[in-house]
């Protein structure tokens, strides 16, 4: 039955139309069955003929009931009726609530104290202020061209890259260009991925392809014959600075795996370089991408370690022979990073503010990087670790050489409160040949979080 | 031959380390030449031997040299040096100038001058200053908790939802949801696009997965029997509101496509709701995720209709039974929308911004709208022009019953400087069963424009 609950917020019409539906779902009011007419209906229920009017045109339109001209209205048949279907209880798990560590040696943060807000905040509202179409309005599927600009020019400075904005695609992180480079390559080839490497990198690929496999290391980096041996035909390869091992790439290496690419036409390579702004002495090494004569590699890089992890903005470099063929099968995407952002940085970069937060992003990590060691260094733990550190990257590899396991070492640690990580974690394919190492990252702690670590460390592993 | 140039602005010891670098690349310092001493070659040079010493340890690190302990430093032998590779030029295509029309009835611009800038800038200045760890470290791969709770609050209050934010996914647009949604179902089963239909979806779904089918349409939306008779396993569809035919699904056919999914475990609806928004007379429709039991719903959609196109953000409500896997599967994916944009989303919706804004837009389309219909009824073109217009959407259907193919009608247009688009545009498989239709978006258009746009047709047309 029906009642009319004049002090409902909801609209009497609504009120109306929400029971008469429900009865039909329920089957109480039977398909066919002729429903009140409206006069009646209005005159029963004390509301005005405009509201059950409004009621009934809406279950009319919505196909609840029909109309049969001159008669009246009447219930659809609604097969399958949601009423009949059994109603499942929503049961859901709630979220893992994150471990917490008192000291975390993670590989992952930003220093947040660094980060220069004000500036951004400048830009943002320089460029809000400016707010014009093409603020609102779809960029290129490549992304806003003064963008691309500015990162050619970047990379010119930085890299010695010598590239054309046409050649620069823009998007959302490096997992979704290499998603969107595998459709452009073709999900059917052999791909094959540093082990150990970026686990994320491997489940990507996993996640979008048929053939993934592991590409052995040596202290030159990928091995030839893995890539060889195993026919891989695209290999993702991280030479200026490998992830964790921290192995950068010679250059007899690099000519090889440029002439391996070159030797078949369906073979390409995906240069990872990820962290290429934090090499802290010398000078960068060349890319692949700029040795590359023969339009094999693919350069990919993005801004989550030199700006914020939560910033979702990275970037491939398309060789020209790719490029018809990107254009033709994947021009239709959208750019998946927000217009807003992308003009943002595209002035952060050209007024040299990227350069100079990097510059002071480096010297940081690398005043910690010496603290940490010089600290392990003093600490009586040097007498049970080898310390091994790159000349790029943002941690340090630690090796015991008191017979301790990673696993061991791992949860030690964890039991005074502290995260380091094990190579294991690293490992997607085979298993790690050498249990005892794990790694400490240091970029988003400051020299007192790292002494802490080391004295819990030292009760930890002592 | 070297010379150092002391006015360069390049440090000395990067072009000494550059020249002999080039020099073992073409070959003309020979494998296994011996280099000359690091002091003998300052003396020659007249720079310091630090500087010598720094360009030898680089050439060394990068692999260009090697040293023997007590005999000197000597030239490695690099193979397929890049030396020996053919140089190809850079051979670019300009991008295509985008043709350039007086009107242009798009269907996807958005009206720049209602964006509320001051409040957005207003909740970016907020969001800065609070500049804290949530800003720049990487959120849940699902997006930020607040913005899936603001966006549960608003599918509950506007789309009579009632779904949990742990079922939210936040990402960078309705193309990389979907192509997430493929990753999660399955590439290998086989998917059904709405045709005709947004030609971009097909195209998503062409560049994702193995068997794209054409789902036929009738006056009720997606048909049943064309989802049976193909095998059919996943249906992308729009029921609130088909672009671009308008058709609403009535109910009948909703709980019939409901009941054609529950009755096989492998079948799927997305549900893509694009322009719910946008529903300008009587109630939304209900959803057929709210109408689901059986977990075989999965909901998409964004703000890029109405917000901004530059804006990425959309999100689908995963049923509960695939929420398992889609966190064992891929919830190792970082969410692709910056945490910024979502903090501010997040607060544009608490605050109810969202709603004021989308029923100002809603306001102003369905005066544009009403313009449009009344001034279309008032022209002359009224003798030759079908008008079809439907309870949602940015757009009108025309149809041409003077004999006037589609054809005709864009490129008499396109001569008069008017942009309309053939529906041909928008079937990706069949062809167009009614070459006389041409579609017309208001949505990005004054009704200045719209009445000088009328004016120009008139010329076209008649």
């Amino acid at each position: 039955m029906l009642t009319i609950d004049f002090d409902d917020s909801k609209p009497l019409y609504e009120q109306l139309y929400s029971y008469i539906r429900g009865e039909i779902e329920k089957g109480n009011i039977a398909p066919g069955a002729k429903l009140p007419s409206k006069r009646a209906l209005s005159a029963h229920l004390k509301i005005s003929v405009v509201t059950v009017e409004t009621a009934y045109s809406i279950l009319a339109a919505e196909g609840y009931i029909y109309s049969v001209p001159g008669s009246g209205f009447y219930a659809e048949n609604i097969p399958g009726r949601s009423g009949e279907q059994k109603e499942r209880p929503l049961v859901l798990k709630p979220e893992p609530p994150k471990q917490e560590y008192a000291v975390d040696f993670s590989t992952n943060r930003a220093d947040t104290a660094l980060f220069p807000f004000s500036v951004w905040a400048k830009l943002s509202r320089e460029i809000l202020s400016s707010g014009g179409d093409e603020l609102l309005n779809s960029c290129s599927g490549k992304g806003v061209y003064g963008l691309r600009q500015a990162i050619v020019d970047y990379l010119r400075s930085f890299r010695g890259l010598t590239v054309h904005p046409q050649q620069i695609v823009i998007g959302a992180g490096s997992e979704y260009l290499t998603g969107l480079l595998i459709q452009l390559l073709g999900r059917d080839r052999c791909y094959g991925v540093e082990d150990p490497g970026y686990v994320k990198t491997h489940r990507v690929f996993s996640a979008n392809c048929s053939r993934v496999l592991p590409i052995a290391m040596d202290g030159s980096g990928a091995r030839l014959d893995s890539l060889t041996a195993q026919g891989i035909q695209v290999a993702h390869i991280t030479p200026s600075h490998h992830f964790p091992l921290g192995t950068v790439m010679p250059a007899a290496r690099r000519h090889e795996i440029l002439s391996w690419a070159c030797a078949s036409p369906d073979r390409y390579i995906i240069e990872d370089d990820y962290d290429s702004d934090f090499r802290m002495y010398g000078r960068p090494v060349p890319t692949l991408q700029s040795l590359d004569r023969s339009s094999r590699v693919v350069y990919l890089n993005t801004f989550t370690k030199s700006l914020a992890p939560s910033m979702r903005i990275g970037y491939m470099v398309i060789p020209p022979e790719l490029m018809e063929r990107f254009d033709s099968r994947l021009g239709f995407y959208a750019c998946t990073v927000p217009v807003f952002e992308q003009l943002i940085l595209a002035e952060f970069l050209k007024r040299g503010y990227f350069e100079r937060h990097v510059s002071r992003l480096r010297k940081l990590y690398l005043s910690r990087r010496e603290h940490f060691i010089k600290s392990l260094e003093d600490s009586p733990l040097s007498g049970m670790l080898e310390v091994k550190s790159s000349s790029g990257g943002t941690h340090l590899l630690l090796r015991a050489t008191n017979g301790m396991s990673e696993r061991e070492l791992v949860e030690r640690a964890a039991g005074e409160g502290v995260r380091v990580y094990g190579l294991s974690e690293y490992y997607s394919f085979g298993s790690n040949p050498d249990e005892s190492r794990v790694i400490a990252g240091y970029s988003g702690m400051s020299a007192q979080d790292i002494s802490r670590g080391i004295a819990a460390l030292e009760r930890a592993w002592l």
